[in-house]
């Protein structure tokens, strides 16, 4: 049942340094030509909503570059998402660094292609911001989903600098107001850092989303945590967002806004492995950011927590067609 | 109640890479003009005592920048220090980096005066052996405290390099020598590393330090440990000596003495909020040496654990005022 | 005649690491209280023109880092521009990191206060789209002006992604459209790079901006091209903007976008002291990015660049003083 | 009973960063002369075998350099190497860089001679291939040995680029079907990462070398595994063999194939001092790779390691020339 | 005349981090698709031939990403490549990182197929043994060509390591053994760094291969050097090797055997720009060593030099096309 | 007369990432068995006269590991220092990190050692200071000697902090004042940098120092400058000292106090190579700072410009062995 087509070019055929750094080795296909595909993966480079360090705009390109160590299989699930479906590269969708709005309309122009293709968007990002437009789309064909979401912030502020609402700080509000998510349906898993008020979380707690902070998470282990994400998303339209940032900043030090004290990458890999099942509907990894960490380690770490998400689309994908 | 005057500038209202970088983006404040000043967050860029691996004289400046990404309120105690209490900058220590007696003199200096005008320090080293003069001058006011220090190192070796005594592994012995601390009220937290023989250890046995290794403190947790902790410092002035060397060496990579296997900086969140409560008199953050560490990284976990004891330090200081 | 109060600190009083990292050690004065002072040194920490690698909205902070290694008096002209004129680092101006318009308004308003006061601005960028604000504010006041542009790029494109008009690319392009500029007395220097077009070289040519490209000073040499660089601006009221991209990128590798093949550190140390003697109104030093330069080597050489501006610029100001 | 031919230098005599950097600053001893040594230290600086991103040829100096740091006794077993045995630092293995064979042979032929001195061999790395000529000549003498292998990958793949056998994830395959190692007596810990397949882990389980997943470690902790280690190698001779990529990256991040969601080095730590008792006969410890990590971090890890391994194979050899 | 299909995607239309990184953002195309490709760019990941210190296998990569910062015109001769011919990037030879001779035969045979098809060949190392099989393909077409070649290094080595003839110090003496050049009509520019012996220069006497040091450079000048380089070759087929270490190692510190005093990138441009008309069969750019310059400036020197060289490729195709 | 215990290792027969990193990959020579020993490279890692960035105390062990890669012949004067005499790494001066004046007794007692054992010293720093102690011993010997400086920085202060004389600014003040210097032989060039006053360069001209700044060797070229220089030191006895920071930061920026705008180490090695033939009684290469250039690049000039110091030096040696 293997498409030929659509499968990543092997290590021990050719190392993984040779060749076009595409996400996983796979094709790049334009997106005029998704006829056979059932997940993209998707670059977003551009941080035009990032309020401090810069540098997730090249994000897209140090993740492929990455993303070549990645290999087929899941060591423990053994899903092999390039068995289930058909994976693509779709490039990058077109972005503006100059302008946010103009930025927001293109991302969201492209992925409206995307959907109406019905091709599953897996983003790589970007900043934070960047989940705005993709939900926006999304939500055009889904409805307001639910949301699992791993983060050191909530994203849930109001606005900046006296008055300026988009930036990688509120997506998440702005997606609550718009209707794209459904706020009882929204987790937020790996909360803390210091804060400036309570605006985030009042508003959180207003409008019901369920906020997880580091502390809950280490004292109720990863399971425990996960089984109570599942149920408030159950069985409905479910996107994830992970924010690299989640991860703690030894392991991910290449992110904007680090915060100490996170969970680790082996805890982030066994959350992701638990949502296994869910009625996944897209995903996205955002604030890698290169120039924060030139060796590459942390988009190793996001590359691999894209496969790890890859492979809990694939089979959702897999089990929906198969319905 | 808030002191205006003493009110770090705001990330959301001006970006945290703009601006002076002062601690915690506080105002800096002369000696000469610390009339309202609580607490005083003091620079000592000194690293004389280094037998290893120099840099931490580099340390201040390097925590004042990275401190510009720290916002107000802990997520956990909902402490904002800066409410509770009116907090400053006020700027380093002199020193002298080419003459240990000299330097110890100049910095016992300018804390007699620090404390003359009722200032509690949070100092920022520099290297270890600037915890001496800082408890010298605590000592002419508060006589031999107890003290909390997280360490992989015990501090307590007698001399070096055929009987220099001033160096970064001898501060706590001299101190104990010199009456400033307890011997019976000190405790040491995550002690490792290989040994030379146990000429630290016994003095610790026969003077009665408490040395809690890693392994204990992995094997009982940080709550049962910190228990004890604070037993043994009792409701005596007690002082916090935190090296970012505890912290295991892949959070806090630049520091001389890396020891590997470490407390995380989760754990070490943990552990500072534990002493919440304490009768506090001053604390200090040193060895993090930015010539090891140019991304910063290791500084970011040090202006965040400086944050935590800054929490708990207002919460004693506001304590004390409301008696 | 010097002013006690307007004077660095001594690095062999207090050594370069130490105390608050303001521009040259000066004293950080508040726009409110710039009475005395001549030459206000201002970051404006801000790239939101940058169409490329971003990054310069840190370089205030990391120049004045690396300023403090700056003594007083420049070695051949043996100008000490803190006895000449009272000099004072004003801080940042305020910014806005996610709208375009937005930041351009607040720089400007900022630069009017600082004009307002008579204090000549010497500005740290920031990308280069920085100078069109400032330029706004010093015609106000002086007219179009004439300027000595260092740089490997014109600067003086038309519009980037279909129509946006500012960026870094286009500041000077859009300063001769609005008068801040008098194109005639304009020259730009050490011009280079690849090309997408002759859209910049060719609106320099019908505006009478004279390029002179780094073939031709290497040829000619820096005296002669220095020669009639100061003929062109004659005794016009002349701003000075330096690109640290104008410098080779082994010297200056921390900026966004580097071209190889540029003038030495020691040619450009010429050539602006050959600028002594003009009528300077202001200068700027921009695009120095230290995510891609986190050694700090690239913030040395534009701290050195920017004490070389301030002797001409002092001179300029004590002799128009003195008449 | 000290051999005081035999000890290193103290670094409270004479700073860690001063003189030749040797192996623990022990003595270097040339192979004809190693009457007395009973543990050698052997750099192989060869990646011959490397199928991805080189470097490991670096590995032997820079953890040389690093080791230095490394003091005399285990802070727990209180065991001095030095105390026990005769340790030496043998200098390099000859090996050549630009043929695999041809290596292969010279690491042979120089373990034979070390074999033949009665020297047991502490080999620091090198690529994983490096583990192959060394148990060649260990069975020559020894037969075929148990072994204790710490790694994220199990290295028994078959063969590469069509049909080359000779890399480094292809060493123990060759081992077992050369007869070096008793498959039974094999126990790999730590493995993790995506797969192309189950070549690997279906041979493992065909000829019966026991798997202790990641999740499996993380699961029952680390004394319960060891505890079963220990019994599958039993009184047998044992070899050790820690790739260094066998911890996470956040702490090793300078090796060639990093996965995410490794053990820490504090358990790495505990999992080596509980192979005290075993019938040990060498170890080795491999794939630290310089050029991506020049900090020196993960070959400080590295350093470390190779004092716990030495800290159990001298108490093997003082134990086993006690009786 | 401009053929649309191999335009490079413009970085004012989508900017130059967005995208796939292919060789100057050209389009990829397969082999058997290179019916209209005038010149192919190829990447060859491999460094099997490195006796130091490796990283070139990563050197394509790091190439294609740094070059999509070039542009498509060149400043001075104002060539346009991409409107002259038809360029593409071919994607990368096959080798095999664990075999010297298996990976020259699959160099070759990759070769022969682009010289098949009529495309001109610009190659991206590897290191420099990969001339050799470049070479020898060439040769079949062309017979034993001249060469302009820019090194520290002359690389007419016999053989390493008691007798093994093929490593990255041979080449160019087995190209000429094996008629591949014409040795009269080979010069080497640029040529230092210490010396074991006089094996190489005196079989460069023997042969009448020309060698130019840098001294000799430096002292006549870039346009005398390059008017005798010129009449070497003549009008006879020509190949350009240049090795990026030519460069001084403060521009270029990413290659594994630096020299100090060499030539500068200013200096390179110039002497590249020279060869504008001479018969071009094929050149390389090669010992670009990412994990020796993780930073990319190494890699953006040799991106910019490849453009240098494909423009004057370009011309030389274009006009054999016009006869 | 080769003696062949005194050859380095030869890179094609060993490569030289191989093998202990001794200096040149010379025999490790005790004191006490320097019988047959002409000249020794000695390290002095020491920087207890750093005023600013401290780290030349890692000096030596990051300038022999690169040192590793330079072979032995000369590739200009064709002098090979290993057949001329016989040089050997006599390890490390023993020191002191934390009293300045007991580690300048422990360097000149070495040093006395050293000198009476007839053999000439070539010393690798180590701060500047490090010069004091060596000057005083071979002054012993030879009396006031004349001296070639290479340096950014004059050294000639008195004093820093309020009255300490011995710092890395003074050494050359106090050999002057102490009679190890002749202040009329002694010739400083390269000189330059941002002053605090004219304190050196008037006691420099009232003792009759010969400054050559920067400027003046940019105009006059490195010939006319070194007739000059040659001149000077005459047939005295004289001592060569080369502070790293003389060449251009962009080419060694691992120092302490860089300042823009110097000397090529292309110009470097052409300046050392024109002290052929003077009377040489020792050089020293210093301020060599691995902690501000992890990568080497700095130390590798270092050890590039320590061969061109040790070919001079060991001609002289032979030349008045030959007398």
């Amino acid at each position: 049942m293997t498409n030929e087509k659509f499968q990543p070019i092997a290590g021990n055929v050719s190392p993984r340094f040779a060749g076009m750094p595409t996400f996983m080795r796979l094709p790049h296909v334009q997106i005029e030509e998704t006829d056979e595909v059932d997940i993209g993966i998707i670059g977003v480079p551009w941080d035009g909503g990032t309020t401090n360090r810069p540098g997730p705009r090249h994000g897209p390109r140090q993740l492929r570059d990455l993303s070549t160590m990645i290999r087929t299989m899941h060591p423990v699930s053994r899903i092999d998402p390039f068995q289930l479906t058909n994976v693509a590269d779709l490039g990058d969708s077109p972005i503006n660094p100059v302008d946010v709005q103009d930025a927001l309309k293109r991302i969201t122009g492209f992925y409206d292609q995307v959907l109406s293709r019905d091709v599953l968007p897996m983003t790589a990002g970007g900043d934070h911001l960047v989940s705005l437009p993709v939900l926006r789309s999304l939500a055009k064909k889904h409805g307001a989903m639910g949301m699992i979401h791993f983060d050191a912030h909530t994203d849930l502020f109001d606005s900046y600098f006296d008055g300026f609402k988009y930036t990688h700080g509120t997506p998440f509000r702005r997606a609550i107001e718009e209707g794209c998510l459904d706020p009882k349906k929204v987790v937020q898993i790996g909360i803390r850092g210091t804060m400036y008020g309570t605006d985030d979380v009042d508003f959180a707690e207003e409008v019901g989303v369920r906020i997880i902070r580091i502390e809950e998470l280490m004292d109720r282990g990863v399971e425990d945590v996960m089984n109570e994400a599942r149920k408030i998303v159950g069985d409905s339209k479910t996107y994830i967002s992970f924010d690299i940032d989640g991860i703690d900043p030894s392991q991910a030090p290449g992110t904007g806004t680090p915060e100490i004290g996170g969970f680790t990458s082996f805890q982030a890999q066994q959350m992701v492995r638990l949502l296994q099942g869910l009625n996944l509907v897209g995903a996205d990894l955002v604030e890698v950011s290169p120039p924060f960490d030139s060796s590459g380690n942390t988009a190793w770490v996001g590359a691999s927590m894209i496969f790890e998400l890859l492979c809990v689309l694939a089979d959702a994908v897999h089990s929906r067609k198969g319905k």
